[in-house]
């Protein structure tokens, strides 16, 4: 099986770095939580004075079995037809790629079609598909353990190409399904409070959607023993989606390379919960970006002390919270290289 | 008096504008406040697409006689020392602007200081600041005048340059104290919840702060009759000072305009407050950049339903809010430009 060893950045460089951050020409603390990401980005970089290079949004899809059980509004079909719109480049996270100087990279970790070899989607599919969860498991150890290892190269080859810094996107029709069981036995939290509207559910689709998802949990408790729903492993195994397994191994594999994660919405937040839980140092590599509408997002973030920089009430995934974002980030790497310290200028210094 | 006349922008292509967001190749409402964004921008420039061209920080400073009061943790030098520092190029509003692309202007209001001539900063100077409204109005009803006049002025010459959108930012030690009283008089709020920790007092500073201004309020009451606490006027010329009714001025000629507003904190907050209750209407071109900590700032959005696109916790003034919001706009403008539509794109609509 992959593991990963991440490791908390060494804490050494914190007094400089609060020191140079308070002797900017500004009240103490004025700039609030970019101060913050000053402080985390050059504990990260090792450095008073950080860099973000090449940002990447990689973006992982894939299809989940369960959706053959009505748990989302949208078709499966979406799933590849969006993968084509990526590549194509009319869809939402294309512009803010652009806006934001994104390279986006597109992996099919699983999609139920053949992309046609004309495309830039990256064949690493492990099925077509992840199994129907409310009767087996949805992949198995094997499928799982290359899941892991195709995130870490694929972030490996990213960061070789110069990028340290990553967002993590995901398509796959269904998948916030994956995400609430995820949470539901990672975070200790009863599925109805885990359980949302997805793509776009009334409440008569969410009511349908917990009591598919509750079957699937009842099953995988009869099946296993109770500490199976504390471990990461076990739960990915039984819940995929194979998309998420990759994101999971990217983030490992991103901290391990001392680069800057950006989190995107409510699946990327379960998918770094779990990650944390194979090595808790990476959340201390991780910039959550949004905080959407989803039933429990809140309560995940709060799981992992996560308070977003953005709350704009997009429910798009994709990695579009966590590009749009990057501004902010970009923002107090400028507070560090740009502004002038007290030392510098003629101004009384005030706190 | 200089008056202004703002109307609200047309709603004839409301329908088209909805219609063309709904068929973005997105689930609907999916981009959130992107998609409330670029309604109101559509609506505001009558165009389907909308642009944001050369956007402009204009910066108004100017000192107020109740600083000798003890009201700011801040002493008065600060003003001109921080317009010397922008001017310079090494402050916070700087690199904010430069990221973003928007040219800074800065407009000495009055500050009490004489700016070397081979600065930047437009001399529109009424005087070495406002009166101690502790024992007299702020200022006269002729600076008054002036004032909004000079803000007008600024924002005409802005707009002639090819500019569709700007931030308006302030420098002046003591003006949350005049914004605490605006609000408290025109926002019919007990003043106790509209006082805070200016740049950065300790409860007894807050307390001494809150003090003084009772006074300045008991005074105004004693000698105004009871509606002209309601009196926009009357309050900006009981409390000042010059950089705030410049910024109404500059404001309410910008939606004349058909500008888009970026509004920073909570002096901002108060400014277009104000503005607003001269002309309504100038909400309908405004868009919130920032929620900060400022005791009471919440509560003065929610009189102009306002939902700013971040909360930060900055709490640096300066325009900074209102420009740090701005790549959120761009993603707006960007999203219409750029997404396909589903007819566009082989692809199933879904809800």
């Amino acid at each position: 099986m992959k593991t990963f060893c991440v490791d908390n950045p060494n804490q050494g460089l914190r007094t400089a770095l609060v020191d140079k951050i308070n002797n900017l020409t500004k009240p103490k603390g004025s700039l609030g939580q970019l101060e913050e990401l000053a402080l985390q980005l050059g504990l990260i970089q090792q450095t008073l004075s950080p860099t973000l290079q090449n940002p990447v949004c990689i973006l992982f899809a894939a299809d989940h079995g369960i959706e053959s059980e009505g748990v989302s509004l949208s078709p499966r079909c979406i799933t590849w037809q969006q993968m084509r719109h990526f590549n194509h480049g009319g869809a939402g996270i294309n512009f803010l790629c652009r806006q934001h100087g994104f390279d986006l990279r597109l992996v099919d970790a699983g999609v139920d079609y053949d992309f046609p070899p004309d495309t830039a989607i990256i064949d690493r599919k492990i099925a077509k598909g992840t199994r129907n969860y409310l009767y087996e498991d949805a992949m198995t150890r094997e499928e799982l353990d290359k899941c892991l290892i195709i995130g870490a190269e694929e972030v490996e080859e990213i960061n070789l190409s110069g990028s340290n810094v990553l967002a993590i996107g995901e398509m796959g029709i269904a998948n916030t399904s994956a995400s609430s069981l995820w949470m539901s036995c990672i975070g200790h939290i009863p599925l109805i409070e885990c359980v949302g509207s997805g793509s776009g559910f009334g409440a008569d689709g969410i009511r349908h959607k917990y009591e598919v998802l509750l079957k699937a949990l009842r099953r995988f408790e009869e099946e296993n023993k109770e500490e199976a729903k504390q471990d990461p492993i076990r739960v990915m195994e039984a819940f995929g989606g194979y998309e998420m397994v990759m994101a999971v191994g990217a983030m490992l594999r991103a901290a391990e390379l001392n680069m800057v994660i950006l989190v995107d919405g409510f699946i990327m937040s379960a998918c770094i919960l779990l990650a944390s839980r194979l090595c808790p140092a990476v959340l201390d590599y991780a910039v959550f970006g949004h905080t959407g509408d989803e039933a429990g997002h809140k309560r995940l973030l709060d799981l992992m002390n996560a308070r977003p920089l953005l709350s704009l009430g997009l429910k798009l995934g994709e990695g579009s919270g966590a590009v749009c974002a990057y501004p902010i980030l970009e923002s107090s790497v400028r507070m560090l290289q740009e502004m002038d310290s007290f030392s510098d200028v003629l101004i009384d210094k005030y706190f």
